[in-house]
């Protein structure tokens, strides 16, 4: 089946340059093995931890060239292996006409990476727990250490704003520049109606904080629950806390599991 | 134990035709394998996921004749074999007379395929958050992307307007009908004090509306939770969102997980 | 380790004879191994579906005596096998000299059968959203077609009225008198601050009412969490519904996972 | 790998000694294997019943000396071994230089081990459902006779007080004695927007009593959500309650799942 896909991709690349079609954009050559293997590792990860469903995706910028970045072609998250793994650049298109389809939504990744040359890592998801706070008028806001990444709102994109009435993906690169543009210099931004967008300087912290976002978002909903004012983390503890987190500890465990050893 | 089954079956068959009795309806013939085949993995796919527990049923038009459907006789959705798999006349007759319990509320079925001629697969499930808008004023309404099928409200039958207090189960055609009409046109109709009716164009989408019409429940009771105005789906979003909808991705997915492989 | 316990339990039998001690209630001779086997098997379904954790316990009459009842030894449900179950007087007295600890609370199970003939298997369990229920003003009633037998609202036993403050147990046949009075001619009765002892006419019935109390408790908190009036099952429909109830499609899918077939 | 580590203890050991480094505390001897068991068991206990995900920790006092305690290097509960279990002093300095990191958070049991005598086991976590009641103003107190330990309100302790805006983390011993003394007399102390302290005669309470935590975080919230009073456990309950208190039962089922056999 694979080597069938991978005929017909050959065909399509010769078809297409056979005709002078646009060419794909150049490859930055094969990216780090040890990398393919913790993108693989983070799309399982977020499987397993209900973050992702069969939808979602995640993205490393290419260890080679940070004009490009490394996604699955379309796959649930939790069945992608190496072999799934494609190149991009930043404007979306794959380096290699794809073999099957695309996740329409990469304009997600593509105009981040554009936006915030700091960002190393982004996740796509439907989290739960998230999406009330993205329907509301009520800030999704930290009120534990694990939250110390957006101890400042999570900002929410609103599509309706600048494009009226859409299908609510972002399958394009002028929503996905909007949706750039409305994260600003956080490290996540609600869409409402849909999910999230999480950014991270590596694939350990945007999944890190991919799964504390949820956590946060249902005790919020809980802390609010119980009444009364809720005692928020302060934007100091959070920027003490974000100058020496790392997720080393709970990668090692993550990783073991979802990979099954 | 099976041989014996059908063993008995065959000769209630025979003593039905030779006292003359009432005829079971022709069959359409033998249905496709692959048919059965995705409509086990639709049954274990809705256990899997939390949409049935020992209870509820999913069914399918049968491949060669829009007048017949194909379900389970009574067993649990995650226990479900082909071998379980029988054909019914939309009468909800069985073509065969069977050789044990039939699902008592496979009325469901029938009468919605009757109204319903661009519906292929119907799943009734007593899935968990739905239940309270049932016995709430609350409409039941999707607040994001993954629920674009009911951006319009979904309606609510209450048995006891036209049938006073019964057992709640729909156990004959009459009820059937009666929930059919209250179905309209849409995706999915509550069943108060017991569950939901939920169809489509394919198994896939009335087993992923299942799914997440769950989630939806959810999602728009915690919304509520926080408090305030929800921003719920718009109906246009929800139709540019259902008119390019496939549910490929999560099947592939879903069918790996519920079938071991 | 058993060989040992089974002598130490036969040299405590001869010594108590010896000693003219007050003599163990005659045995009811050997219970029905299919019997014993449903026991076992509902104790694994309710650790299987978190209605008991390590506490709980289920017990039946013996098919032989309806004086005579089955309980297991002190042991945490999810454990008990065929070798834990002992067999009680209506008294709460074992037939043989226990090996091990008892189950404290099994005065619960005694009193219970003697105030109910009809009563033939009793759960004692600390279900979790069945808890606050016990502590509220709010009282428990079904809200679905699966709680047909707590359609009349389940009346809550307060040890305080006539015990003072206690360490809360069911731990002597006056507790267990005064709880038996509480439950009264219903399927289940809550313990303040504690639990539920739940009663039927079969295991199959104790322990699908047990699992369905706990659904119909989080459904209920969650319709009237959607605010305005909940629309709760009439007693007529319940009437109806129990009238017709087994758990058999059920019992089939609970008790082949639960013993790993 | 282990070796390669144990090497390099040895050389910074050597190092740290010729250079008349300060000298670590004196061990205690080795530990009874089974106390080392318990404790292996514990770490797993906690993770598998979610009081902890990647993070948190359990200690118990060495069996040889009170003033030492055991307690897991830096790794996840869930992945920890006999090995990785190392010997501190109560000012939380490790017998032997520690081969790779440590807990920043040790001193929450070292100085809980010097201000409590009767302390034997103390476990960090942030579980859950507890969360809220540290950013609120709402007492975290015992509904349920499995809370006895909490009958009286458990104490928050807040860094901001002392320390003002910190990383939140107990990293040093003066936030350890902070902590110790908001404990008091209690079995538990919350702390604000970060997790909780739970301390108790032995391995078995402190874990009984972090699983009883959150199940009675998790049963008070839902008490509160259905409105009006809240019956709670009276403290001579709660007294009488503890009085008689072991987790055997619940420890064998624990122990026997955590560890996989």
């Amino acid at each position: 089946m694979r080597a069938i896909m991978a005929a017909l991709v050959l065909a399509a690349l010769a078809a297409a340059q056979g005709a002078g079609a646009q060419q794909p954009p150049r490859t930055a050559g094969p990216a780090d093995p040890k990398l393919i293997e913790e993108l693989v590792a983070a799309n399982r990860i977020l499987a397993m931890e209900g973050v992702v469903d069969g939808m979602g995706h995640v993205s490393v910028r290419h260890n080679r060239d940070p004009n490009r970045y490394l996604i699955s072609l379309a796959r649930a998250p939790e069945l992608v292996t190496a072999e799934d793994i494609a190149e991009y650049d930043l404007d979306s298109n794959p380096v290699v006409p794809p073999s099957r389809r695309q996740y329409s939504e990469r304009y997600i990744h593509g105009e981040i990476y554009k936006a915030r040359p700091d960002v190393i890592a982004v996740v796509h998801n439907h989290s739960p727990a998230l999406i009330p706070f993205g329907v509301s008028k009520v800030p999704l806001r930290a009120v534990t250490h694990s939250g110390g990444f957006f101890a400042e709102p999570v900002p929410v994109w609103e599509p309706r704003q600048a494009f009226g009435m859409t299908d609510m993906l972002v399958r394009n690169a002028a929503l996905g520049r909007s949706l750039a543009q409305s994260l600003g210099s956080h490290a996540a931004v609600l869409m409402r109606g849909h999910g999230v967008a999480v950014v991270g300087p590596s694939l350990q912290h945007v999944v890190g904080r991919s799964i504390y976002l949820e956590v946060g978002a249902k005790l919020q909903a809980q802390a609010m629950a119980l009444g009364g004012t809720v005692n928020y983390l302060d934007t100091e503890e959070g920027r003490k806390i974000e100058a020496r987190r790392d997720y080393i500890r709970s990668w090692e465990l993550w990783k073991r599991k979802a990979m099954g050893r």
